[in-house]
């Protein structure tokens, strides 16, 4: 079997980087431009706190996408499975992820899942707090707490941006209060607060942790705390390994097979359950909205290391009776 | 933690019998009816070949959709995962499973996936034999041995149903014929060995058998031998999880968590990696396909058994330094 | 042949009043509510300025959708056919009026044609002025101008409750902003707009005169003057002819035979080449958003004054020679 | 005024033909090929009985879309209104003639219109006869008597050719099948006129004698029998006008003004009521599946010859009172 280490990863992102010549990078995020083209940052934390990283590891880029895991677990936490999902479905699509159309199709024009557009403005108007600042603060803190780092904040330049080139942001929540599935009080402020998250800065090692925490079934490595009840860790784990990736989500689960949530960014999380957190910044994404590079550096990972949930080395024969 | 028993199963079919008057029961299949309404059989073998069962578990009821596994199965091993990912995708789609309109949609009008109509009779030109009878009986002979029951075979009165009432699949077959994923050579026998398949009858014990060779990697129980390599067992559970249950597979995948598969007829078959395969039967179906009764059975058996894949029961942790 | 007269109009108002039972009123317009349900009002305009009419004729509905037609009318003044059809197409559609999944389907994401709501939109994005108000003042004065009525003007309730319940429109700007359709700076403007011109108050008799206007090839009865060069309102006229009456313009197009425009209030303009304007309110719409009883009183006009334009009787034998 | 005359459809003809370089030719159907890109027959027949006549206006090529006109023709003669507008519709639609999808969109799941390739198939099952020959017979005898042509007939190599590369008309005929707007009865046999008289081969001269006879309100030039009612007449010009285009149905509406139907042969039939029909043979077609050269040569006729039927030349100010 493969042994984890600094060379290996080393090793992995060598032979991934020259992917990212298929792919472009996006022309419209500030901090981003085609000078990062080949960029590859992949770190894994393990469950025993280890870490292993190699390439561009250190550079921030903003959440983008990724952020809308952290609305599900938030809306989870704050109003519970029933009312979050009386809002927001919990079936793939085969719609492109700021679809609008599809908001047309599915039953009470409810978004199909909280990892599209739409259902992540869904999922944050179901934010606790008594204002904008105040829910993207507690955002901003349970982000901070569950990558153990105190730095990471909003780039500005980033949420000017988000604001600027959100028209298609804004459609989906007009459209959703057309529908009734946000109220009018609700839309704008919902718009707001995923613009914001959406501009957090982070990097693969701050990726990697939070994908070690859904590994941990919701709390901090050496920690017996439930930042986030197992049940809702599970529900999101489940509903990124369907829909996290997009419109290659289905290709992720059979050859790579465990939760991803990718961002436009470039960026990647991922959650080997009861193994490892892994995080992954490549810039350069293909037509589908996911990393080149790091699409490769995750089915050679998932291959060598047998990350594959299904992979027999992963299954514990339990004795149930 | 829940004991497994008879008697145990026995409460899962009492409590859940009651549903099935939310559903109805299909009228266009030989030997299903409403006197069937309130059938339900549920079945569980282990890995360690102890069989559970309750209810209406010897009835015989045609495979339908499931037979989309067996042909997903075959085809991998007779064609391999590049040659047959190249004419079915692997992507959920949030149509209906014999939704004409998403082969107009998707990348080179391909099927989303082998577990919807178009997909599985793209799948069924992929099975290698002289003649559709020798296609057709090489899927018996495997369906009879991984159930370990030689007297399964094909109800003629279902498949003349499906010859009489196939013209949606019909359709389905020769658009992709005109769209080129299947060739004017192969549409009509595909089309045939489908009718075929879907005509098999089977029980809950043979459906719970069927998720146990999947539950085992694709060995018998007691048996070293690969009948399915394990990677192709591994992507046919992946699509399972995410495109299994219809427009429900989200939620499924939620709610019980491992990979299943439903018919029409009401059948369901579950596998839980490294534990069991679950055979259910319960023909009153909702309207997205699924058996009102059999779907709630699972929620209990997923919860009272702990049998989500995320659960951290079933997550082996690995030291894979 | 039926000979025109006010007895004659009384008959078809008496004859198609109990359609209204059929459709219900839109609840959410001020000023239209149940109490209008059989309300029915019909004026026939001819081009030599006699009036024919009967019933409601005098209350005041909202314009809704009916200013699209005015919309097109001036941006075709003020920009010239080639500019105006670089933004919003001239095809007719399937979907519905406001439906914002057409906009992901036709060719540059642009409206199908400019008598659905995202067309509209984009046609009031082309109004010429200096602000809203003054583009404004410009649509009602070009308004009352045609219908020779000074007092026609804007409905301060019904724009209220076009802002307050504006959440479908403004998803659409927002959306046609998000594919460069608009410009950022113009969604915001072209949305109040729309909004302010749905909130005009007129009749019937108002109605028959602007189909009166575009009957005479854009000159006022009696005038030489063309108020709107012939060209723009054949091109106007076709496009009413096609797309007019929502998902039923094709069946109004084969039963009544002349350009049409309807509104969710209930309000119908007609245009009959060379002969008459044609004002119809009738509140009670059906699901498709035509008025009933006006739908009725349409097809019988057309059938006993032969106004179809393709009877034999309006086709004038050319010797082109 | 321009004048008609042999040597004007010359010019019309030398100015479109170099628009034939912007389409290609199908290379599926047998007699047509690039050695044809360029031809370009225009042949108007008056209703005096005048003919002019241009370019390539004796080659033969097969009727393909045109003959859903002459389904449409007689099934409503056959079988009335009520009937044939029970089993397909009558509104434009925005997606492709042969587009499989939209039966799953619109009521009842019949077909949008008569002339896309479903509606087509829908009306080939409403034509009166004891076997296909027989009812092929009545279509071929129609045709030659409103083309005044008793030669023309089907050509054998494009049946062949139809039938083999039929699927996707095979894949609509079964999808109606199984929404039942065809009985299992009629799929086949439908399906087998519709490819037998899309087969049939006709040059520019008969196609501009069958506008003539739609020109004539269902009559021949110097006859007084009405071959078909003047009011299905009527129907089938409205439907050519919002649906005879394909996908620029409206924008051929808007820039040409009259009644036209096209063929993926580039044929092109129009009628421009109470003067003349215009046949058009224009191999060259364009994305949407309509003559490259033809379309501009109709776009130039309507203006030169003032041919819209908004145009205030063609508009008879009856006095109706």
């Amino acid at each position: 079997m493969t042994k984890l280490s600094n060379e290996y990863i080393e090793e992995v992102v060598k032979a991934c980087r020259p992917f990212a010549s298929r792919g472009s990078v996006v022309d419209h995020i500030p901090g981003l431009d085609q000078s990062h083209l080949t960029d590859l940052g992949v770190t894994i934390v393990t469950l025993d706190g280890d870490v292993f990283s190699a390439g561009e590891d250190h550079n921030d880029f903003s959440f983008q996408s990724i952020s809308k895991v952290i609305l599900l677990l938030m809306a989870l936490e704050d109003f519970g499975k029933d009312i979050v999902f009386q809002k927001v479905g919990m079936e793939p699509t085969d719609d492109f992820f700021n679809s609008i159309s599809n908001l047309e199709d599915y039953e009470g024009q409810k978004p199909y899942n909280p990892l599209i557009n739409s259902g992540a403005i869904a999922t944050a108007s179901m934010i606790k707090g008594s204002s904008t600042e105040e829910r993207f603060k507690r955002c901003l803190d349970f982000i901070r707490k569950i990558t153990e780092n105190k730095k990471i904040s909003m780039n500005e330049a980033v949420y000017e941006s988000e604001v600027k080139n959100g028209a298609r942001n804004k459609a989906l929540a007009y459209f959703m209060e057309s529908t009734g599935v946000l109220s009018s009080q609700e839309s704008d402020d919902a718009l707001d607060l995923y613009h914001r998250i959406n501009s957090i800065d982070i990097n693969s090692l701050a990726l990697a942790k939070m994908g070690c925490f859904l590994s941990n079934h919701g709390r901090l490595i050496g920690s017996k705390k439930q930042l986030i009840s197992p049940e809702h860790v599970r529900t999101v784990k489940a509903i990124m390994l369907s829909s996290g990736m997009y419109n290659e989500s289905g290709s992720f689960g059979v050859e790579v097979g465990f939760p991803l949530k990718s961002g436009v960014s470039g960026s990647i999380v991922g959650s080997v359950p009861g193994q490892m957190g892994i995080g992954i910044i490549g810039p350069a994404i293909n037509k589908k909205g996911n990393s080149e590079a790091g699409g490769e550096a995750l089915r050679i990972l998932s291959r060598d290391l047998k990350l594959n949930i299904f992979h027999d080395s992963n299954v514990k024969n339990l004795d149930i009776k």
